[in-house]
């Protein structure tokens, strides 16, 4: 704490005990009550604090455990076969980073799960595999890497690998840590699977075209009709956007993916990014309120939060944490890098919660601890 | 008047002229002021009624027209070069069908135009030509054959053929006529062409991604930031809908152009809309409030409205009315065809005023008269 | 038309006509065609345009004839008995101003009209009476002098005094011309009057509280469910933000009627105002697209509109049209004045066409010519 | 956990502990990671669970230690001197229930506290005194009882009591517990008072007519411009409503404190409510996600939740949790009683998170144990 926030000014609470306060706290506490000057500081802090420490996980230490609890344990089991990533900070609510959780699912070919829903939403992002797919509410949707696919609140989904496929991998980002505070959170199971009420791949080929919608279909659902979001028109559409304009300082060329029906976040409580950081780019640092979890989709380079830096190359993850000053560097001078990211900003804007605050000194870099 | 709709009924003004009347009549005429019901059935009229007829205008009759307004009219004598098609009942508002406006203009390679603005909004729908473009508040479009492009109320805007390319003829859309009957247009003229403020075809390639947006960049202007809708995207968009969809009865596979930022009609008061008929297809009639004016895309074939058949082909350009029965048919059986149309729906929609009509009778097709 | 205005300069239509241009125009006339430049001018005006005359309908003048009208005529035979003011560039089109109708409408003790719905909204201003009531879709309204009461787009109403009430006058607001222009209004009879759904007033005793709404109730119509606006309240609320405000120098006080479940309009086509003219205010003058009626609550003091002053008192009305300069006098140094107002300003800003322009010359206000 | 929601069956992790999965598990837990199914079931219940307990706090029980803190401290030692009401089982976060904190305030004639900002919203219900105020953002408010007002997120607030009124009390309710776990908060103190920026209660007088909105003021704030809710036009509007509305059978007649400039709750992230219990009315029960801190207004009764009866009459405070079943009665047969609420609907409204369930056996109401 500097000097700057000091509580011994006027405003901040400043009694001092004794014997005649501790009695009158005494009778307070009998009545399921206290001195609001008792914990007033401590509840209303200067700035947002988090309770998240900035992590990241590296790919290679984490892939064999991955792969091996596909021996360890069948899908019948376990539910989903998953290694969650958590953060040192935030056990207690089984987090990667803020409310937000985030893991690593296998699924061998030939293998599916059963179909389940929550109120809490989740989304997918794919790190490795083959035939790998999704089931939305009816809706199969296949699945390649870098592909970004969403399951809303309350949609029942299940997962699976087509029997000619190979072992897939992919990234889960759940806000279940969230809806369990906010203390909504349900869950359902099918027995079995869902039987399928549209083609393969209905979603993006029908919600799929820029700036077309059909007229003639209802969509009154409070998340995004495009369930699934291709890698194979987003990385051009990132190599388009890049032509014509300048790398936003922080973030590089950086799109948010969005429900086209309405422009919005993709789902009510999580969002999703994508962007590219052009070879050699060097991020200028800021710090946000709302909690991030990032995925390198391409490339490799490395972070900077809080002053320590954090080395990734593709298949990592790492976190930040909210109001954290963080900066993102491209280490290749010849290729772009691209990071994938998800967060729990539709809460915190839809709350009137979001505030920003920029990097000013040494040119927007922090420097190294 | 059938017989459903008759004026002799309690609710209706049945009143009979007597001299007593007459002398009344008159006397409130010198006030400003009249008996409402002498007016009242015709002011109040059972079903929605258009004052507008169904024409189609073919293209191989006018298009020698167009072009030869390049012979006798410069773009500095003419403001634009435009051949404008107008509806047999409403000359005197200039317009194509119900208070919207269409035109076909020519720009020779290496011709452009000063540029301007007004209230009123544009679009137009390329039908020949290579080179061609549009600038749209300082941004440059380049246009190819079937790209459809806006240039939204009060932006400056300007057209031009770069000189190595070749003669473009493409459609005008706007809704001049209702801009004027809402007593709210204007005018107002650049000296010269706007200088450019974004890279060529800054627009698409920055919003041009399915689901994807630029969080960094604000736009709070009421209409899409996506300029241009390219065939090239647009029409492969169709086909991929195609395979997953069954035609819709009425319009096969149809997709309404939208503002990417919420999902709304690329303009405030006009919008558009592509479809694609299978081989084979015949449409099913419907009526509904609003008017649409189309061109054919792709393919042939007919339209009948109103029990009269209209045989439309490529470029062809064709008007349906607010409440005219109307129904697509292809004629091959072997390929495809494509209506472009646009419209006064967002008027119709926001006023709360749209509905609709099945045909029920001879499994929903009309008799030709 | 001043310099300002010339059409002779670049980016207008200056084509002199010449024997091969005269048989060009013919030729496209034949083809439903034309040559934009020779329209271009009349059709793109500089500035907003209204067909309207400003106009004054003294209610002195027109009482008389009002309630002779109910010798003259039965509900019955008139289906409803009213006086319509007509502007006198309006008379095609029946409307008082721009695209909205007025009348004056009478109904005596124990009278009613039959139930009817069309898509054009309607409003009502009670002018003088008692024990005077609206019905809309089963929900009855007790009306009293300077009472707003609404009965929107397709619901069904009717009006009616009750037995041992008093004559009732009030003015009639609709936007008949405008839902005609655009082809949609449509017209329904019921068979005598509607069964009453709710207690009476059970509107306003249910959503009349300020800031108050019953959360258990639905309402997802695209108007307000506040039908009346009572005097009784409305006055006293003026009065109220009187005491706390500097009146705006063009209105003085003023509010819009709102529909308290979004704070729109209170329907989807015509808005609504009521404004206090503190003793001696004197308003500047200002001109804004859209088209207003008015009448006089409360009070006496002219305005002059486009250089022109209209003397009104309590009860008169008079209209502004579209981009005329406008500006209200109170005459009375003791008393305020109230001036009731219904317009098209939702049709107007929905459509993004809304612009204003304030008279800067002479301290704001207009030389009475 | 009763049988309805067994974890044996597919779709629910059902793994058993063995030495190799123990070694697995401690591997990953050096990487930060961990197996989902280890921790699966809990983090995903199948019903909204709450962490907090029903709660009711007397007012004759805290009444005399509210005033004795004014005693005790002084506002300038405390920042402001209130006794806070905290959950038995949420001591950890300060809070009432679930994420809402709640807390009753003194303040002595002549008192005033400095202003100060915040993230977290805050509002009040006046429980005893005169000449209260509360001044935001330079507006001054005066509060009598049972008056509610609000001071939004980031708005400046300071509270006093003039010189010549009376002892105040009143509760406060804030979302402090939710804007730190979403790690948003911060904080802000003004070296002494506001100056006043309007007339004093400009707010509720320029605001406070029904469904008058001052169409000439700007108002972009996410918050309602009206900042207090009078109990002398609140309590008749109830009056007015009761008239003519069934009582709701859960609720008697209610009403949600709304924005006239939306309809939508008063704050972003806290609604509120008043309600009518009618005499003799005895409610039935339901339970749904978020969470309520009661006061009561007006009258005597008593609320079942979750089976436990408490007793309430004017001024105790009690809560009910998220999923709580609860039912309200009054117990007067002859005069009706009121309850204030205050809640975080809008937050579990805005992320999808609502749901409801009624209580059906028994007639609607639960048995007490």
């Amino acid at each position: 704490m500097n000097e700057k926030f000091s509580d011994d000014i006027y405003g901040r609470a400043r009694v001092q005990d004794t014997p005649e306060l501790e009695a009158y706290y005494k009778e307070l506490e009998g009545l399921g009550a206290g001195a609001l000057w008792t914990v007033a500081n401590d509840i209303e802090p200067w700035e947002p604090k988090s309770k998240s420490t900035p992590m990241l996980w590296k790919y290679e230490s984490l892939r064999h455990l991955v792969l091996k609890s596909s021996e360890l344990v069948t899908p019948e089991q376990a539910g989903r076969r998953v290694v969650y990533l958590v953060n040192d900070n935030r056990k207690d609510v089984s987090a990667a980073v803020g409310w937000l959780y985030t893991g690593i699912q296998v699924t061998r070919p030939g293998e599916f799960t059963s179909a389940h829903r929550h109120k809490a939403s989740a989304l997918r992002f794919i790190m490795e595999g083959e035939g790998g797919y999704t089931v939305v509410d009816g809706n199969k949707i296949m699945l390649e890497v870098n592909d970004f696919v969403i399951t809303p609140n309350s949609t029942w989904h299940e997962h699976g690998v087509d029997a000619n496929g190979k072992t897939c991998i992919w990234q889960d980002g759940l806000d279940i840590p969230l809806v369990n505070a906010l203390e909504a959170n349900d869950y359902a199971v099918l027995e079995g699977t869902q039987e399928l009420v549209a083609p393969i791949n209905y979603s993006p080929m029908t919600y799929g075209g820029t700036g077309l919608i059909p007229p003639d279909k209802e969509w009154n659902k409070p998340y995004s009709p495009l369930f699934k979001y291709s890698w194979k028109v987003v990385y051009p559409a990132l190599l388009e956007a890049e032509k014509v304009n300048e790398p936003n300082p922080l973030d590089g060329i950086i799109m948010k993916y969005t429900n086209p029906m309405n422009g919005d976040h993709v789902m009510q409580t999580m969002g999703a990014s994508i962007q590219l950081l052009p070879k050699g780019f060097k991020g200028k640092a800021h710090k946000h309120t709302g909690s991030f979890v990032y995925q390198c989709a391409k490339g490799k380079g490395y972070s900077i939060i809080n002053g320590k830096r954090f080395d990734w190359k593709e298949r990592d993850i790492f976190c930040v944490p909210s109001w954290a000053w963080h900066e993102h560097h491209n280490l290749s001078e010849t290729e772009d890098a691209c990071l994938f990211s998800f967060n729990d900003l539709p809460v915190i804007e839809k709350l009137g919660l979001y505030q920003e605050r920029f990097f000013k000194e040494n040119n927007g870099h922090q420097i190294i601890e």
